[in-house]
């Protein structure tokens, strides 16, 4: 049984989960049980694919039961995401962790969970190693940290060459300031680890936040065919504030879909949002409408005349395009 | 017994609690009684006062306990914070809520706050309305919410005339956006108010990611006799990361300084960070020490021409007098 | 002879002007004469006014000339922009300036200024002073620039009781700061001057940069009875880019406009926009068609249950409001 | 003749030119002569050289009268920078315009600017595609773009390889969006390029509008050997407002000079520095004196225990060795 649906579209339990903060420590709702979390997820229509953490949501001992959930529920595991930021023992990096104790263990985790995403189906492993990073000047010794991130990574992808590794980058939070910050940065510490299996997830928020048109970072990481895993959700430009999809940032999310379309990309569409004060399930259900309704209207404006638009540069009727075609 | 210090400098206990976030929700570090809390502030040479958040820190049930804590410690109650943003229900905001009955709660845990103050002798209450403001455009209606945050914070400072009510401003967190937004902002609220014991507290790491200059903030705030509470921290003017004082804005924390003591400030400077990763204790004591170092250079900073380049617009005279005078 | 439009629909002549920039001080584009500019302005559908910066566009002399101009082109006079920043002289500030002349030499403008829209029957004359500001920390005398920001637009707008002033905010450029930077300042401001004919411009873009949500800002301005002008364009948040109008932040251009509408504004909807690079006369026409189109959605939205919605603070609601009615 | 200076500081002659931006057209002073401002730099204390634009500061008919000036002043020639910006015909970019013919304009131009850096001596070549960018979303096809600045680029380097080509980034103005907007966008697109005399200008200003923290960009491309010039000056992170340099950001600043100097840098400081409404020569030679004591600030922080604590990761210990070492 798998479930029916027009496009690759998956979420993790972010809106089903408390959504704690630092200022509301016991969270805007209660905690649920995997079981629970999966149940709820299985009323929203047009999902197809879960993402999970391990070992934080599921550890080695839960194999088994993940494996049964998934079959039962129908859906595909769209990514396994490495946790690399849940615990306090990673406060200061995992890869670049300063003590090598610490190092080890992060490496010996992705290294395990890799063999976990193999053993369950994940599409591909997910590792955003957001506690990598500093927060004052002259915190760190950037050439060594740099150095440790290259090798760590490169040692995890190398233990299982057939799991897709995808990286995702962001410029802050948890820390001031994360290493892997943004779409060219990423290009970097990819082309430096130079292993096939290792690529890129580009998250919509993350790239506003870094400053970037996200459409372009995707062109970015597609022309050099790393573009591996896509997040969506939206904020002000200022901060991840993984709101719905298209709430704000409307014209952006067609862009960055039609571009996304338009590189041939064949994975997932990952809705990463936390509704923090909304009905997770509501928020959900309306992030999947929104996104369908965004490759809607790319695919719609593939029919038209942007293409020449663009390749003239002529903003004003690019413009016109966008208010004829998509506000009629 | 009270304690030795050369200012009037106090600080809550975010730096002896555990700094959960939304990625790390156990925290960074375990969590302290207040006892434990208080007796490790004991240690910090130069702090004089301690803030403390009722009811989610003490309740009613506490208050002859924290007076003996207090008593015993040497500690003076620098100001007495009413918590408008812990607790779930106050997800929608507190003063501005949707629901008539959460607006009601709030007013009268707030009354409830300012006898405690009293009976305490707080110096202050610290009302931070950080619940109140919204996520996404359409989601409120101005106009009322503006109207229910001047009543009811009319209706709590009119409980108690006598009681100082210092409102503190901040753009955004936990809601991406929150009302009370600017001090432009908050003198309107202010005047809109007109109750003689209704002021600000201004944050300098607040300020900066108001796109303000802190300095000029606080002069406008003292301009109206309305400067009733300082606090000090440092950031990226990117988000409230609560970083050691100095840490990043030196210039600027001086000039806030500078002119906070151009205006008579006599009331409390209050350390607000949140050393997620650092020692609690090492953090809050570089703060304190920083806060010294930064009140000395402003009053060398007197005895300079810098008033006389200020009065004639003169950027590289000013440039100059600093790196001179500070930086021999 | 007037223009037949739908709307109160304005604009200056950035359009049709060099736009010339620090990189580019030729400018994008010859200039033209007013004769030439207003003729293009003609060619327009949908706009109904112009406005004109005096003494820079057009001095005393000019005065019958503009009058014949307008009459045979049939354009109202939507505003008189008083011209507080095109000149060297200025900058180091009009109202603020650290010499007493250039103060006064300010002062007396801008009361000729009132005067000659008084003449000329301009809905209201346009204060933006964009060079009252700073650039450095330790620059400026924050207390004594306030002090003669307040005193100098009030002794400007006592002259002439009868001709609304409208001073527009914006936090930077061409200053690093500049004083009068949100519209809570901006209130601050209008409330310590005190006098009925003074009040404020809303410019979207500069709400952006402001870090506020435009529609709140209207409405506290509204709230006050102080909302005197409008303008429209748009930008990433980041910078006072003045792109066409809707081309970036849909939603919030629509939400902007539904609480502008509700408040009851009667005034002018004035395009304020760059088009360094492109066609001018077709990014103007542009603005003016989506600015309309904007006009009609917040319409349609008063047809919806969003009202309900807000009231609730249910931002799922919204959102899925705004993506059914407006993106069918 | 050469002139004795400490350090290899240089500059462009921007703080005697007049400043024009989009307010003031007409600039913040009057225009000089090459002759009238090298005789201005010559007076500026601890400037070692000198930058200039070809063809729009000087053209192929100056070239002697060029290298007669730089005699005779004893400046030498730090960069010369290719003016891929300062004509309107290069509006929709260089590279990567829409139209052939102005593509090729510009590499031809590019080329022969190598050429005259060689004859004169010039230490590197700068090219800044600063109008290689977008304004719209949908404005741009970012593949094509991309592949036309690769082989552009690519084209210009090969034609000379003993000259060194110094790609500047930033991420915005002119364009509200520039390809090559941060350190790791340059390091994709020098990897792409692949040629040995390509290579990276760190602007610090630029960095810091970038989001990234500007010593670590520096560490990034100095790993990789692609360090080739650096530009100082500051500014508040939101904006290249290209202020004196240490005004606003004191302690990166020295960060930024610790690890260039770490990274073995043997090059070029290049202050980049728009005074507009200051005494030109007095912010240059006030720039020149901070960076030369941020140069013995950093070298000062070698001897200290700073090394050991970014090894642990130790914010609080870099803090306290940051003020008790250079704010005794």
């Amino acid at each position: 049984m798998t479930r029916a649906t027009r496009y690759k579209i998956g979420s993790g339990f972010a809106p089903f989960s408390p959504c704690a903060e630092r200022f509301v420590v016991g969270g805007y709702r209660d905690p649920m049980s995997l079981e629970q979390q999966i149940g709820l997820a299985t009323r929203v229509e047009g999902l197809r694919g879960v993402g999970l953490d391990y070992p934080y949501q599921f550890g080695d001992g839960d194999i088994e039961r993940v494996r049964r959930l998934l079959s039962a529920s129908g859906f595909e595991f769209c990514t396994l995401e490495i946790g690399l930021y849940p615990d306090r023992k990673w406060k200061l990096g995992t890869f670049t962790a300063p003590d090598p104790g610490i190092r080890r263990e992060a490496i010996e985790m992705c290294k395990r969970g890799l063999e976990v995403a193999a053993d369950l189906g994940a599409a591909d492993v997910l590792l955003w190693p957001g506690q990598d990073g500093f927060d004052y000047p002259f915190q760190v010794d950037y050439d060594e940290c740099w150095r440790a991130l290259v090798e760590g990574i490169g040692e995890v992808a190398a233990h299982r060459p057939e799991v897709k590794v995808a990286i995702e980058y962001k410029p802050k939070e948890p820390r001031a300031n994360i290493f892997v910050r943004n779409a060219g940065t990423l290009l970097y510490l990819i082309n430096s680890i130079g292993l096939p299996n290792v690529g890129a997830t580009i998250d919509f928020g993350h790239s506003l936040v870094a400053g970037e048109n996200a459409a372009e970072a995707a062109v970015l990481l597609a022309r050099e065919g790393k573009l591996f895993q896509v997040h969506v959700n939206d904020n002000y430009r200022d901060w991840d504030h993984d709101l719905i999809v298209g709430a704000v940032s409307l014209w952006e999310t067609v862009e960055f879909c039609y571009w996304i379309l338009k590189s041939g990309y064949e994975g997932w569409y990952v809705i990463d949002v936390y509704p923090y004060r909304e009905d997770g399930l509501a928020a959900l259900q309306q992030c999947v409408r929104n996104w369908e309704k965004v490759l809607d209207m790319a695919g719609t404006l593939t029919r038209t005349n942007i293409a020449e638009a663009m390749s003239n540069a002529d903003a004003v009727s690019s413009v016109r395009t966008l208010w004829d075609t998509l506000l009629p």
